[in-house]
């Protein structure tokens, strides 16, 4: 019988953060594309707009002015999707009719005054002071808070409703579904065979070298995920076992601010457009969990681009992968091939 | 204090099937949209286009020339996310680098011969057709498949490549991850409560009538789930205890039919757009399956539609629903009430 290749033959990979698995279609990607195609991002965003509610000066729906501020603004999210008071719901008996209370703060942090710019296209000492917000969020939020959620939609093909840059943090009483998972697999992985799950994982791709590391730095390794599920899925992690954002040392935060500005350049190189994407922090959660043992944790930011064939056709995750699992129509390997290949150098910066 | 109100207060309701929980802020739905707009749905497609693959008597990329065919027409899908044959993945001792076998069977079901129509302005009679179509893929496919995983996505947004009436099947060697959830959550509450969790949940709905139910038929209910994700999701239920799609009597495919074109046509109704939406059977697993005990399942249906304020506008899950939960801007109820409001008169129909 023909020997197996990952990169002709379908077959599943195993998630073992979530606990899933994914169904990989090397072959699949060689289809015609007849379907919807985006909207290219606008480049041509004016660096300051008086009408745009995140610009410095600007007055918000909810009436506050904002200051003119010089590097990272974080204010109350006008329209939270969470609030930290108000009833709980009753409780009920019935298992299938079960309520229970959500609070939490939704906040949001402008990284940088002017509109026309994104993470990559940013100095990487205003990129640091995004780092540092990051962290003191973490912190204050986390006291009072389960889960601290850091994240950033880019790109109006991933929601975002305003192309100034920023992230958004929403802060919950709970343990949400994703971490709730990864608490559990990665407590079992840690129980049994005694090392941190992505300890140990970075150990084992960093020896395989080639295959899925993309890029590495004193203190960080960006890395296509053995799991990837989205077509250039990418995850970054510290080489230190480090629990949470506001756990890194000063280095360990420049290095980041650079590491950073580095990948997202490449990602905005592989269609030659700012690439959307919905990148987050994972670490150890936060309140009541900060005096319980969260050694099974390893920090870790996530990449997810929706783009696949061009900057204009992406990945559909609809009907099959709703209803039963996801698919990709390429490996992670030949996903990091493509992504090590790009130049290093931002494509809007070649002709300087 | 105050006292909850689902409709005002944000709340956590608990999925049962799915085994995680989702957030709903009622009060968020009420924020300005500066983001993505969507393309309006193409009306005008062209009864017969001779360059449409889907179309009868049109020559596929592979090479086969469709035939004129006079209601449903199966084939193979030419660019198969699954294979039936093929070599598998070695085993490997690595927990972190784990593969596994996939197979399977990919098809494509034309609905209809003309370009120009959907189920909803499909007479019932050519519905009920399109029913047995399903039945008889899911007796063939489920001989050796473990899961037979029929879905339709409807619209460009839901990345749907053809405007032509169709779905899809993808049959498989391995239970995929939704599927394999919920045999394990409808297994675990038959065990504990003694009933099936759908039958249990429907005669509840019932009870409560005019909270959640949209349509009552002679077989079939209509219904938002308490716990539904997406803004205008629904589950279409039979009455009786059903495993599979190939269980249900001539009656209840008769009945099936006309409670597609009636819930479809309210779907097309509430943006006076065709509505977009990913749809799909889940029911009891097959191949080796067919001859275990699978009694705490219960066939159903289920809607994913992604849009939320009007035609163009949809609710994107992206960043915290990624990386977190799922989140909604209206309660089901909310929903509910919208959809029972809605003529039951198709809009293309209307000036008949
Ligand atoms: O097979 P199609 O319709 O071309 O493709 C569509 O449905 C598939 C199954 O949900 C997805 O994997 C694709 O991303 C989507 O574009
Ligand atoms: O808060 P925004 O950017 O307006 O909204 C965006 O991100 C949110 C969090 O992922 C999502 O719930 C919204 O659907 C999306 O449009």
């Amino acid at each position: 019988m023909e020997k197996f290749s990952a990169s002709e033959h379908p077959h599943l990979r195993y998630n073992p953060l979530r606990d899933d698995w994914v169904v990989v279609s090397p072959h699949r990607a060689k289809r015609p594309w007849q379907g919807q195609v985006e909207k290219k991002a606008v480049e041509d965003v004016p660096r300051h707009d008086p009408k745009n509610p995140l610009c410095p000066g600007v007055t918000r729906p909810s009436g506050q002015v904002n200051p003119d501020y010089k590097n990272t603004f974080i204010f109350d999210n006008d329209f939270p999707a969470l609030l930290p008071g108000g009833p709980d719901p009753p409780k009920s008996d019935d298992p299938l009719f079960q309520a229970a209370p959500a609070h939490g703060n939704c906040r949001v942090i402008c990284f940088h005054p002017w509109s026309d710019l994104t993470l990559p296209l940013m100095e990487v000492a205003d990129i640091r002071i995004v780092i540092d917000t990051w962290a003191n969020e973490m912190v204050n939020l986390g006291k009072v808070n389960t889960w601290v959620q850091i994240f950033e939609n880019r790109g109006a093909v991933m929601g975002c409703s305003n192309p100034h840059p920023h992230c958004q943090v929403w802060a919950s009483s709970f343990l949400p579904n994703e971490p709730s998972v990864k608490h559990r697999t990665q407590k079992d992985f840690k129980e049994k065979y005694g090392k941190p799950m992505l300890v140990d994982y970075l150990e084992k791709e960093l020896a395989k070298k080639d295959e899925r590391v993309l890029l590495e730095s004193a203190h960080w390794v960006w890395l296509v995920p053995y799991w990837a599920t989205w077509p250039f899925e990418t995850m970054l992690l510290p080489r230190r076992h480090v629990l949470r954002l506001q756990d890194l040392t000063d280095d360990e935060k420049n290095d980041l601010a650079q590491m950073m500005k580095n990948l997202l350049t490449i990602y905005d190189n592989l269609f030659e457009v700012s690439f959307p994407y919905s990148m987050g922090w994972h670490g150890a959660p936060t309140g009541t969990y900060l005096e319980e043992d969260c050694s099974h944790w390893q920090l870790h930011a996530l990449f997810y681009p929706p783009l696949l064939r061009s900057a204009t056709v992406k990945k559909f995750m609809v009907g099959y992968e709703m209803l039963a699992s996801s698919q990709r129509d390429m490996t992670a390997e030949q996903a990091a091939d493509r992504l090590k290949a790009l130049p290093r150098v931002h494509y809007k910066h070649k002709s300087d």
